[in-house]
């Protein structure tokens, strides 16, 4: 029996006669000649099967093929560097597991389909070698970010994701009937619980699905998204922005040495991700604010950007920018207040350029008990359930602080996509629960 | 200022100025010295503060400071061979943030605490050296698990949390109320999604977590566990137990590699660790009956193992033993039956050795569209939820198969925990949804 190979590996094995099993993703045909050209998951390759070559039964079969019918092809590698990857197959034998049938054929084909066509085809849809490019770059940048925070003395602490209490309101929960009438809510951070961690560890980061029960249909949100998050006990905002800033740089730097392929089938530009270097311009909100309204957008001091107000701000630098010091009445009750200006909170967005908009929030907690008391009063939550949080105040307080990337949205903007819905294999969003 | 270190750094500043943050794990006094233990999440160390080398005030304070208290200890870093990790600092000034009230003390103490208050305190019981251990430990594998298939050609596709449809039955679901009267289920693993992303990339894995309503309340389910999932496209039920034996000897080398001091700790029996070798004992279901039964288990052929099976099967051997070919009739619908024996199912469980029962289970799938439609009807499925998955029998169906781990159960077992709930930072089981 030949060995066994992948598409991937046909550089290491040229002369050799080998077998490839996979799906047939294309077929030219040339009189005497018929050019099969097979995916297996780890690329695309050319084959080339002669009518003299092969059973008269078997090149007709092979003539007639249908698309993503299943086969193993058994033949010889050849460089070939006009053919798309370097390499082709000069065909000895094929098996065929299944031939789609002609009367219910694979229903993506190369001409155009409506987005939600393709969908409703996700499963299949992610055959397709552009669905391939994001899905390897999104591992990539998991990878990248694990292998950031594994590499700099933080300890993976997985938080829950049933919880019992809101971490920033209720209106955007998902709810669960958990045992007996009690309830719990799907967790959209893990931050409180990040924070007990830092507490135990130094530096921790959790990396999970965070859940937001958003009923707006826009192109940056889903109701299932995955997130990491850092979190960090003795530190300050300005260590915080020097983590995030670095862990991106690192991140863009290695899809960049990993997955340039993947890029160039993106049609992604990748002068514009090489240019994702060191130091990040950085704007208070209060400078964030005045540049809006200088190129005509209606915020007033005091309230949130909107996702036309980050495309603005973005579109003018050629790399993330980080902007601090927002109202502290727009965020949430456990941010610190910037102990010079009460008004303002100690924490820091990232914001990727060419429009992408936020992918990193972030800064530091508030670590003085009786201010976290007060806050937990003045937005009225429910003491009891906060006790535990409350603890970590009167046990060996100290500053510390963190921030959360979401990943679809930094795949987004790696891979230079339109939209969040291609960024994951299965997306959850309004009205979309299938398949 | 002096450098700021931690305390797993120290080696490489022997004779230094330095500071460390941290908390204080313990105080010994000796007259005219005390000696405060520091930990900073990443180790303990040993300090020495001399009467004479310090204001009085802080000498006095240094004195009576309480357990968890938060402080920046400075001074000179020496080696001692007599000290836990083998270096201690001679301070020359202290800093402490916070002294924590001695009429509320830390609520952790050196004396035994009841399992249940424990688990109230987990935010603070996770301070503990051995729970360190433990998610330093569940950290390794967790790495090494991704790294193993990382390094295998693996690609990482992350199966949605929300899904419409069950995989094993209902009846111990999570419900979620999606948006307008839809209703999701939390998942309980990422397999039939697996199985769409194995057709379009050869091979992936998925890892996150997953959930289980279970009303039993054991030492070795929690509602909430991670679980990583490979698949493969073109892969029999002998390729999916030499991967799965293959990962498993590789995440035990690894812990061992990298995490002995964690297993000492923890007073795992290495010896054990190291005999988790190539080539684990296979058994077939007929033969573990027959063994049980001659162990005194009332098991008859047909019934699915028990705890207590698992702990007679598993205590017999040296290292993990795989049991393949179990009745289809207890198996999932989508369980390929062995062509010879079409009662018996090509599925393989790994049983952990010293009592510690199933850590992966898997096997084959159907890949017969006929077979499939049977079977979706024999069990009684809602044959439109599934139309998805049929169509991976329909377009370019392959032999494929794969297994699950549930990482908290693995942890348990290298640990050599009782009870699955140390295994992760914040366990949810019955009637435990807080902290």
């Amino acid at each position: 029996m030949p060995q066994r190979i992948t598409i991937a590996d046909a550089a290491r094995h040229v002369g050799e006669s080998v077998e490839i099993p996979g799906w047939l993703y294309n077929l030219r045909k040339s009189g005497k000649i018929v050019f099969p050209i097979l995916r297996d998951g780890t690329g695309i390759m050319q084959c080339v099967a002669l009518k003299s070559a092969l059973p008269e039964d078997v090149f007709e079969e092979l003539k007639h093929l249908t698309q993503e019918s299943s086969l193993i092809v058994r033949g010889t590698i050849r460089a070939e560097p006009r053919a798309h990857g370097g390499y082709e197959m000069d065909i000895e034998s094929v098996e065929i597991l299944q031939k789609v049938s002609e009367s219910d054929p694979y229903p993506i084909t190369p001409k155009d389909h409506g987005v939600d066509f393709l969908m409703d085809h996700r499963h299949l849809w992610l055959r397709s070698q552009r669905q391939h490019s994001i899905i390897r770059v999104r591992h990539e940048i998991i990878k990248a970010v694990r292998d950031y925070f594994d590499d700099h003395g933080f300890t993976l602490v997985d938080t829950p994701i049933f919880t019992p209490a809101a971490c920033e309101g209720t209106t955007t929960l998902f709810e669960v009937n958990y045992f007996d009438n009690d309830k719990a809510y799907l967790t959209q951070s893990g931050q409180l619980y990040n924070e007990a961690d830092a507490m135990a560890f130094g530096k921790v980061y959790c990396f999970g699905p965070t859940f937001r029960a958003e009923k707006s249909k826009t192109r940056r949100h889903l109701t299932e998204f995955w997130m990491v998050e850092p979190e960090m006990a003795y530190a300050d905002l300005e260590e915080i922005k020097r983590v995030a800033e670095e862990m991106v740089i690192y991140v863009v730097g290695r899809v960049l040495e990993k997955r340039r392929e993947d890029l160039k089938i993106l049609e992604r530009d990748v002068a514009k991700l090489e240019g994702v270097q060191a130091p990040f311009p950085r704007l208070s909100y209060d400078e964030a604010v005045k540049n809006l309204q200088q190129h005509g957008s209606e915020i007033q001091w005091g309230g949130d950007f909107g996702g036309g107000d980050e495309t603005i701000l973005t579109q003018q630098f050629d790399r993330p920018i980080m902007v601090d010091r927002f109202p502290s009445a727009i965020k949430a009750f456990y941010m610190a207040p910037d102990p010079d200006r009460p008004e303002v909170a100690l924490g820091v967005d990232v914001l990727a350029p060419e429009g992408y908009g936020e992918i990193i929030g972030g800064g530091q907690r508030i670590h003085d008990l009786d201010l976290l008391l007060r806050r937990i009063e003045e937005h009225q939550l429910p003491r009891e359930a906060f006790e535990w949080y409350i603890d970590l105040r009167k046990y060996g307080t100290v500053p510390h602080g963190g921030f959360g990337m979401g990943i679809e949205r930094c795949v987004a903007w790696i891979c230079g996509l339109e939209h969040v819905r291609e960024t994951i294999a299965f997306p959850r969003i309004l009205y979309r629960l299938r398949p």
